[in-house]
């Protein structure tokens, strides 16, 4: 597994290069951010070096294309997509992965048709530039009611919905905060095939019923209650190489530099990466 | 367009040897019905020879796999699709039908992800043999309700949901009924391509309010309210060939011996078909 | 059927405004261009108020993607082809054709395989902008042996194709050289369903034994010995009112100024589409 | 990895039963059998009690289906494969092969095209009951000129076919005499996702130029000239842990009894897996 950072948790990074540089500095091998900003900034080359020299490569990109909204923008948003997809490609990156709200506005199964669709849309144009299309399913229950019709949030529902897209190139974005706000246990990690995942995002939760962890209110790993130490053990034993990519979102920024957030996550990952007997570079 | 027979409305027959013959004796040109069940009993050259001797076609089989329950049934039923559609193939026959109930006890958006896959697996058989699969969008307002989850009603829902299993092969039943409980016009069909249509239903409604038409209180076609004649030529104006089938499912087996039941539907048949200005075969 | 025009046989026009205007004085109701190049020179309303002013659709754009060539040129065209699908779909295009070259330097099978992937991810973004995919097989027998290996060339080989590429939105582009260098006839027209044809093309072929027949030896509709009077009863027959698109490959550019040229092409269609029984507009 | 047996090597059989006691017997893991033959023989929790008995799985049937042939052919086979796919996943086998011929008296494009669809649909009744296809190609070079036309043999053109099937489900079987007569090495091994690799076959080749080994000309593992410590080490390096199964095609059956053969395997998959590095079970 290598050990990845998002934006989140970070505090106010300068950009995607101040990412890198701390990424690096602080031990981890990866980092999830927009591939295309960064090679629209610094170019193709000078992007490659950075990561390089920062021993860093990109974990994953988002999916840049709102699938969730009118079809007027998601075709917007898909004249977009080879571009991004394009990019990510060149950086080496070969995940793009997008959250599932659990809970819509809409009516639940015309959205589901929509949305298969659309996303099996998204996974062909993936798969040209040789990326997999990561699908998060999203726990925490005040989110279940959010909006006005339940939607999906549970593992099983994410795979039956992966084989209704029936595109080889998809599959799940594992989150510990989900996992967790869903009541599951290492064993559902084990019973998965390694390539039915395409990414990994840890995080811990507070110490109040799993029913009241909110979204945006994650800690980082190693400083709440979540037993990330079986969430790792599971996935190293069902064979998993990819990233697992810090990602704290928080309804408040977080107290602090970017750098000392960054030696905090180190400590975090150190801490749970040691309890799962899990070397630095699993 | 060919007129055509169901079992629906013609209260009890011996078999469908004797539905082929109420349709060759009173002007239809179509049957739906059970193509394995009617090769099983007579034999391939023997239900060839009854369709021909009466000059019928059969318009339509029934999707003979439970989709709606759990994968166990689905499974078991998959497993007798190609001979129902081999033998569907035998005959001529070109269409394979099935309903969508309004609502549903499961929670819709995953329901929906399971149905479109099982769906789609069905359509890949039923491609093999040459058939369509017409999936039937169901109107009435009480049907709605009648599960705990809203589930999809209406064309369009219908139509977005054909997109998203995505094969060729798959396109609409248009029923009168469901067309008339959506509030629908002329209009709605008019918008339709030809090819998007599997098969059509007609049948009519009574004189109530439009909320307080029942799924089983069906009238036949030119006895109740709904603009028939509009119905059918909207389907004659975009090019429609198919047959039109008559269904009438009501809570109480019709009066009359079958005999007499087969010629109020020619009437029926005859009057909205002359009120549209379509010759008896259009 | 609509009557129209390609660039194709009209010598040297300065643009495609001229293309449009020349329809509109000859009589034709669509033309095939490029509809991304119309809209970026004149802007939307301006492209749209063209066509209208002169009582001309877009028929087709062609596919602005090389798929027959290596992975990286592929991935580069898949880039562009959704910006040129929106620019048709603004102008109210509803088609996109490409076609097949009967043999290749690549190994046959290896080749369709890479094809069937390639032209199956352009037909799913064809479709998110409302665009079918059409396939021109294409006759020649000169050109059967141009390359290496023999690729394929008939009417059923390419619908067999269409069946593997496996989208709702894919068809045939049905050219009269094609099926007249093929040996058809009409039957193999009327053995279609209307909704297997995406686009036709029209034009003649010299009085000269069918195997010498060349792909840019051809001659304007009524100059030559195809019988087109059938080939146009064989798609009214089965319902096709799509356009019916003159493209005149030459060897070298015909004489004549575009005008003169549009007025022999006018010339060409009254004669066949009279011989056939059609009126202007069929 | 798991040792597997197949019936070829063996000499000949009395039935499923005695490979399996010889699997057993001899420390093997895994079966390719019939699984419906098994059932249909024995009874399925006989059938298990069997496999149990003895400590074997079922590594994977044969595709009972024949893709090559007629259509007729196809659909006919089509009809039973659901069968024998429940017949597998009630063995808890998840795997079903078959093997792609290096050329064809058909046209190779043409029949590219036809295999496609019929695979793609023999992947989705597969999926259905939980197995995979494993597509296995043919290396032999005698073999590229039995037929008429090339059709594909390399490791890369079946990858390319997998994706152009598109399934999710659809992979690779990996045998050692086809790795060896395409002249490949472990990086080509290397290079796969171990998800690529549906079943893997091992056994060796004579000492003759690798132009001249024959399909049926293969010896058992460790008593030819391909490098299986290599093969196998590749194998590992990547993660595969599905059953490694013995195919011996000759062309006379080979001398001694089964039970004599069964022991010259064991004894084989020792000397290979030793010179692997790998245990017993790795």
């Amino acid at each position: 597994m290598l050990r990845g950072l998002t934006g989140a948790g970070l505090g106010k990074l300068e950009d995607e290069r101040q990412l890198i540089e701390l990424a690096g500095k602080f031990g981890f091998q990866a980092v999830d951010l927009d591939a295309r900003a960064l090679i629209e900034k610094y170019g193709e080359v000078e992007a490659k070096r950075l990561l390089e020299k920062h021993g860093v490569v990109v974990g994953s990109i988002g999916l840049p294309v709102e699938w969730r909204g009118t079809e007027e923008q998601f075709a917007n948003g898909l004249k977009e997509l080879s571009k991004s997809a394009e990019a990510a490609q060149k950086l080496g990156c070969t995940r793009c992965c997008t959250y599932i709200l659990p809970s819509t506005d809409l009516k639940a199964a015309h959205f589901m048709a929509l949305a298969t669709r659309r996303l099996r849309e998204c996974a062909v144009i993936l798969g040209e530039y040789g990326l997999s299309l990561g699908l998060e399913f999203v726990g925490p229950h005040h989110l279940r009611t959010a909006w006005k019709n339940p939607f999906i949030w549970t593992m099983q529902e994410t795979l039956d919905w992966i084989d209704a897209i029936g595109e080889p190139n998809v599959g799940l974005l594992l989150d510990a905060y989900h996992w967790y706000t869903n009541g599951m246990d290492a064993s559902a990690i084990e019973a998965l095939r390694k390539d039915q995942i395409v990414h990994v995002h840890i995080n811990d939760a507070p110490d109040v019923p799993v029913e009241e962890a909110l979204d945006n209110g994650r800690l980082y790993p190693g400083e709440g209650v979540i037993d990330l130490a079986s969430f790792l053990k599971a996935l190293q034993e069902i064979g998993y190489e990819g990233p697992v990519a810090q990602e704290i979102l928080a309804a408040a920024p977080p107290q602090g530099t970017p750098e000392e957030l960054a030696q905090r996550s180190k400590n975090g990952f150190d801490l749970v990466f040691e309890a799962a007997g899990l070397s630095v570079r699993a």
